[in-house]
């Protein structure tokens, strides 16, 4: 049985800890969904179909990485698509706590889907799309921040 | 002197969480105030009103506990009902530091009340009113997170 | 029925944080029984006997307060003395993690028995048993950290 | 070269807990400049010009002591003033995660400006803007909270 | 290639949280080395060739596990097995905090091996080696901490 | 009046996340005195005499830095040498609260020093001297986390 794993996310913006998440997780698997949630009641800051764009253009080159965007329960989500695993990645002991109670309810929702966490490369530690998207809003620069492959403006 | 415990929340909606930490109390005290905290300028997921009925559900067997509806600073509604102690669960170190805040706050303002904590169960850890509330936008099942005796949904 | 409490602890030495505990909860619980955990593996800085004195001393005015030392589990002992409820206090969120870990094993072993918390003082929250001995190491000043009853180092 | 550190935040309102951690720096550096970061967006609940007026009636008496509103990067504005430091204070351990993302974040959007923590006193631990707001909207007593030389209901 | 996982840690003794953990990576790996780290100057509780036939014995029906006992640093250890990833198990935010700095640290010090962490059932969460030593030098009941298979008490 | 830092620590060895804290300080400070906490009872890894020579070895071209071995408490020792400030990095969460609790019980004691935290970078988050250590007993390669200027094996 192919192993799918779905990596969801808001991904407002995919940010350079998120790519080194996916990048570590490929050989595992045989399909990584990256799903971006989305929620008609909040916009966010870049456009969802902006979002998927700049995640495929970030991962052109790689055949086993697919992007799509739900609007569902991540559970239910992943029954749709045949995902056993959900894959996260881990910063900070705030992150995990918030996680692990995502996790947790998964777990009661729906048992066969387990959690798979990777950890942050520590340079990666402090990088947050929240941090992006305020240096963003002062024009600062972020190329630092987002895959070299493309430029963050682009997609706004 | 009766022993009055108040155990304030938003309670939006009141989960099995809420209720162990409840039954837990019961043998404590001699009255227990479940204090539905309302503000008018957030409006919440359930109506104020139906998380009264919902919670007066739950504990229509138990003569020890009341349920009611405030809109002052938590410490004045405890004068005003003669509460000695506040009554609060704990699930994570970040609720830990953000309930440390508040009860220490209290005793600034109010130094003759009292904050108990109780643990809550392990199986319940994960269980919050803001996961609930996620689950019931997508119509989800959330009968394992509320009450056997009531149907969140009737209470929409 | 009775509500007795059980405070364990190596209590080496009993500090005002300690005291402060107690005191929030006497009018909880009809006893309260200050049960020093003895290891004959390992002796502490205090001999066990004067750990005892030294509390009983500072309690000798409060009726509902025992001393006792006990070298069993903690839930064994409880059982012999009839203690429904373990009381602990709370400083840090480390601390959180560790007392969460011992009341859910506790509940593991026999779940009667009930952990109640209380608050640290904001004031108090720095001062720990170890931190104590530290400074009595170096025969500093510890007045501040130990009920001004009683003079830490005559229990040495 | 002339020492300058930026205090950067919302002050919404300033509270005796940023009014210590100013004073403990005071002899640290040859400047120190409030900076009250503002959000046209985000209103608060003390308009600004006021929360500029309360500190500086706070630190009328002491000349190293600027209050600054800016509504850029804070390592921009750090630029602009010549600020070579960032001067945070510390309550908790959620507080630190936050600080510590955001002081690894400007460094890596200019590495000359440093952040220096000092540490909230243990009493002042619980107190927080969002807190005295939370007062202030019920009209309760915030007088332990804001420095005795100011009424914070006059600058509402 | 083969995908080789490595579960280091002292097991001692290896828990239900530990072979809750083994059972749910089962899938993800075509061999597991479940690595007992020995230390010939800490000698521990159980010893260590009696912890590894007590593991032996837990996974005796499961062909894709393996038990070793190594004296190594563990990063040294991956490579003579050539094992590409390490394995653990997350409870807590302090065992966070901890698993992150020594995968970080394996990192630096051989960048392939990749660290994947999987999440601790919830009502598994208290249950520790730690804890189930203490319990067994009171000779308590362990039988809900340790794999249904064995008795901890016949490999002490 | 000199602005004297003390920088105490068992440095035992001193990393580069250490000297990266100690460079990043001489900035504030006219002295900055490293202060090898020595306790006869405990020996550590290296020997004490040849912690300071690596220390001094690592800083002979700085002026500003002394270093020194002491055994008495730390607020005593800075009371000795005129220091007004102690300097501490932080690294994480756990940290923190650790140091939160030292700096608050230094106030208690004398309440003239100031504790001055400076955060470690993020890619050195994950060096501990204890980690160091560990790698050290196995013969590892320890010169990434170890000032290029000394080579820590020949300290032993």
């Amino acid at each position: 049985m192919n192993k799918i794993a779905l990596f969801p996310g808001s991904f407002d913006p995919f940010t350079i800890g998120h790519e080194s998440i996916v990048k570590k997780a490929i050989p595992l698997f045989d399909e990584i969904i990256i799903a971006i949630g989305y929620n008609t009641s909040k916009k966010g800051f870049f456009p969802v179909e902006n979002r998927k764009k700049m995640i495929e253009t970030i991962f052109k080159e790689e055949p086993k990485v697919k992007v799509e965007i739900y609007s569902e329960l991540t559970v239910e989500y992943c029954k749709k698509v045949k995902a056993q695993y959900i894959l996260r990645g881990l910063r900070t002991a705030t992150d995990f706590e918030y996680e692990r109670a995502i996790a947790q309810m998964n777990r009661f929702m729906k048992s066969e889907v387990e959690t798979i966490f990777l950890l942050t490369e520590s340079e990666h530690t402090p990088i947050s799309s929240t941090i992006v998207r305020e240096i963003m809003k002062f024009k600062g620069d972020v190329s630092n921040f987002i895959s070299k492959s493309v430029n963050a403006y682009d997609y706004l």
